[in-house]
């Protein structure tokens, strides 16, 4: 099998963390590179957050900062759920890993552009970076093969009763992104909460062990506390690591075609990915949207990509 | 046990000719009069199809002709689910049936200010009457027991992927109602489409006999047509009838206290009943919104209710 | 020549007494009846006031109130222009006149119903009591000659640097206005601003002496006073009266074919009349726009008013 | 005197080309270089056009091509003023002249930083390239002396009844800009229609000779042609070299403070600056806003630059 070639683009952030995990070391991805965007926390935060994680877990892929601010709206943070440093929990070592200094913008084009097309853009977090490459150079639209995002919900979402935190950090850009033309992959918060961790998977993830295992328990761990403190939630979901869960494994998911638009009104839906999922509009669909996961299976997964760093 | 006083408020309608079946013979309702608003069709329809089930049905409340058009937006109307006439299927005898002649809005506002505010509105239809009696004579806001109202959904929308019909016919009057500071309760979509009426149903009450049962068959096997024409399902929703079956045994239902507010922004979520439902904007709730109904209570009810017209 | 028949619809208010007092007595117009409107102030002030100039000036026109409410959106008033009383300056006599018992709303409809379309409406308020009456009965629309309204500017607003009064009171009534079809004359502030009334041109009408000269000078000094402290002007515009003015002689003015429509988004042109005067829109002209008056003509016609309650 | 330090970003474009006339030989400018836009044409016509006008008129700064794309709506251009080239009317030799390979965001961060803060930015056309840097890169804030931009009006627009074509080709780029808290003088259409072209300033132009009177006359008559079909104007207007204009001297134009927001808002006055003229929000003014320019010196001014290049 092909191993199936991405970038992924990320605000680490706590389940950033453990799609990082999965996608550097599971034989069917190749992780080509990783972007950094602000959004869970200030970009030198999630910079920082995600050089930690590479540090810890010694993974050797390129990292790049990129958009430190959304492209229109003031800058939200979601520190309610990350904490003060974007990854509260783990405890790092002093790090000395560096991130590259070509901005993430021009790396993210000069590689769409250098490519055959076979590249997979992967963006766990608001859609800046993504956004502001395709305005910057629109040569890349054809050349990315898919984009298979975690962002948005047809249902209800977690920052505002209609918007999901990755969308309405940067609305705007989540307007390029489904507006792009580009096959597009939605995980939104009715897939994603259907991976809520709870203390049992914190144990089998920590019993593997290694440092994956550790990372994974203190990390889940924090995030058990905020969900429970924000949500009333038993268990933290896993969000980000499902888009990394459908590229190894599509079948494990049952996704609808479905047209979704970004409500950029100034109203109480601004920011919502308004999906049509009874094709009342009679818009051609944009987007496979993750309606269920194989949860048994997708625990599984996680606890071998844990292993492998044994 | 003091039967509580109504208002019905229809734009009949399938699901309403439902609702005033219910209304209008159970101990427990005193159904003082129905208004008609405009809505599955223009109000000249609307209105004919009230007078033809009350007569049909022998129900001999007071029926007043209220607002032909939405307060603001331009005139929508259901035709894809209720037919030309707005309440196909059923044929009538000759209507002798006659309104009376006070508008709509005037018997409102002279009944809730003749009361002792022990009335309940029961608008199941678009809220212009609602909307422009509140405006036209705020006196009455404190006069009104409660709201209990069909319209909106949390989840996704039937007549766009955002909104439901009723709300969507006219967001402006939905908006003075949700602002109104008058008890609310809401039977959306996500209620409503529990109360799937299919072939066994139908079978169940047609076999009860007289005329409600006749009728009951007639409205709904048209709807079961047209909703598996626009929708792709194997069953009618009786959407309005769960208004007044709250009234009679609210602990047949699951309700959250919510804070609602509807979009009015000219975008993809017009019309919008924005929900919400996990508490995260601080703001105090104003509505009791439906999550759940005994549906089987629900069906012996309306059989209960149908028996009653032999 | 014919006398112009018409329904004054105003908020009494400054200018709004002007606008009476000018159509009352003027021999081109038929002044049918006066109805009143929130506005400048709370609709038990504005039919107060309406009330007590009519008892001053010896008006025999029958007076109904009108909406206490706007139809969607929360209730302004003007009283930094207006006063507590929301007319401000004039001392009146106990009040003995009263209001007719009938709705102006249903005034309105009946009034048309009846007449041959030679009726023309003056709404110098929000426009309330317009819009609600054409929603409750559509039929009254090929009834109505014209409507000659004073609100809104192509230019700079008064209320909000978008909008002017009368139109952010109530956007949405005139967004029904300004798409109902009919035939509209719009006097925005471009043109009222024109008529900004001095202390020589109070003067003026002091000397002329009778009860109107009494009450123009009491009115128009407290006016002065506001609209210094509110913009720095040295003169106050009699905004409503232009539409009296151009109902008498429209040759005193020069007018513009123009789509006008209404900004009901929630943002910062929220209420403006959005003016194509370049035509660059294509969309067919609605409305003629005031654009310049002839203003020693106009001084001269409130004299010659003035002089008539001699 | 020192020389005010300038990057010039513009979209060439006729006016566009008489502003570069002016800001590279006029003694009181630095031009430290000229920065490329999307806006009356595409990226790759305006970015030929900002080189023909160089090449033609011997400019030796570095030019830049900057953002091919609005930062989220859809592109538009103004082909109807502009012609398919985007400088249609002139004739130029064969084109040299080569573009940095630096892009223009970079550029313009690049400068910004290693300044002493006295660099000031004059965006002549979308505030693209301005708003991307400002998100890219927000240290440049503080480092910047002024931006002395072409765009809005406070009256009529001239793309939509309110929004001018600059503003209104990325309203949500407007936004950041006026949004960013850096000094702001705006020469809207209020102002820049005071600066009509017409035939006797061309012949004037032409008159004086050499390459810069040949290329003025040769725009401006296309210019005349363009604005005669769309606004029936006998002149047309010099818009972006008024910025120039200002830099050069102040005291020939009349200033307001005003607090100036852009509307984003979908609905008929997106892309507005609204413009608080008259002091009603109570907001702290953010922009300097041009009302009067002194025309004579204006066009003395024009013919001393063209004379430079004789």
């Amino acid at each position: 099998m092909k191993k199936r070639k991405i970038i992924l683009d990320c605000d680490p952030g706590h389940d950033d963390a453990i799609a990082i995990m999965l996608a550097a070391r599971h034989p069917a991805i190749d992780l080509l590179g990783i972007t950094i965007v602000a959004g869970n926390q200030t970009l030198n935060k999630t910079l920082v957050n995600g050089l930690n994680v590479c540090q810890k877990l010694d993974i050797n892929v390129p990292i790049h900062a990129g958009m430190p601010k959304p492209i229109m709206r003031e800058q939200i943070v979601a520190d309610n759920i990350h904490g003060e440093s974007g990854l509260d929990g783990p405890i790092f070592a002093p790090l000395v890993r560096k991130a590259e200094s070509k901005h993430a913008i021009q790396y993210i084009i000069d590689t769409l552009m250098n490519s055959d097309g076979d590249i997979t853009l992967v963006p766990v977090g608001p859609l800046t970076n993504i956004a502001v490459a395709m305005r910057m150079q629109p040569a890349i639209l054809p050349k990315i093969r898919e984009i298979v995002l975690m962002g948005g919900a047809y249902g209800t979402g977690n920052f505002t009763p209609s918007a999901e935190f990755n969308i309405y950090a940067d609305p705007e850009a989540a307007h390029v992104v489904f507006t792009s033309g580009v096959p597009l992959v939605m995980m939104g918060l009715d897939l994603t909460n259907q991976t809520t961790c709870t203390a049992d998977v914190i144990s089998r993830m920590k019993k593997v062990g290694g440092p994956a295992g550790e990372l994974f328990s203190d990390i889940m761990s924090f995030t058990l506390k905020t969900q429970y403190e924000n949500y009333g939630l038993a268990g933290g979901p896993v969000h980000d690591a499902t888009c990394i869960g459908y590229l190894i494994n599509p079948d494990a998911f049952k996704m609808q075609d479905m047209y979704v638009e970004i409500d950029v009104n100034n109203g109480p839906c601004y920011g919502r990915t308004v999906c049509d999922e009874l094709g009342v509009t009679g818009k051609q669909p944009n987007t496979k949207v993750g309606m269920t996961i194989d949860t048994k299976w997708f625990w599984d997964l996680v606890e071998e990509c844990v292993r492998m760093y044994i």
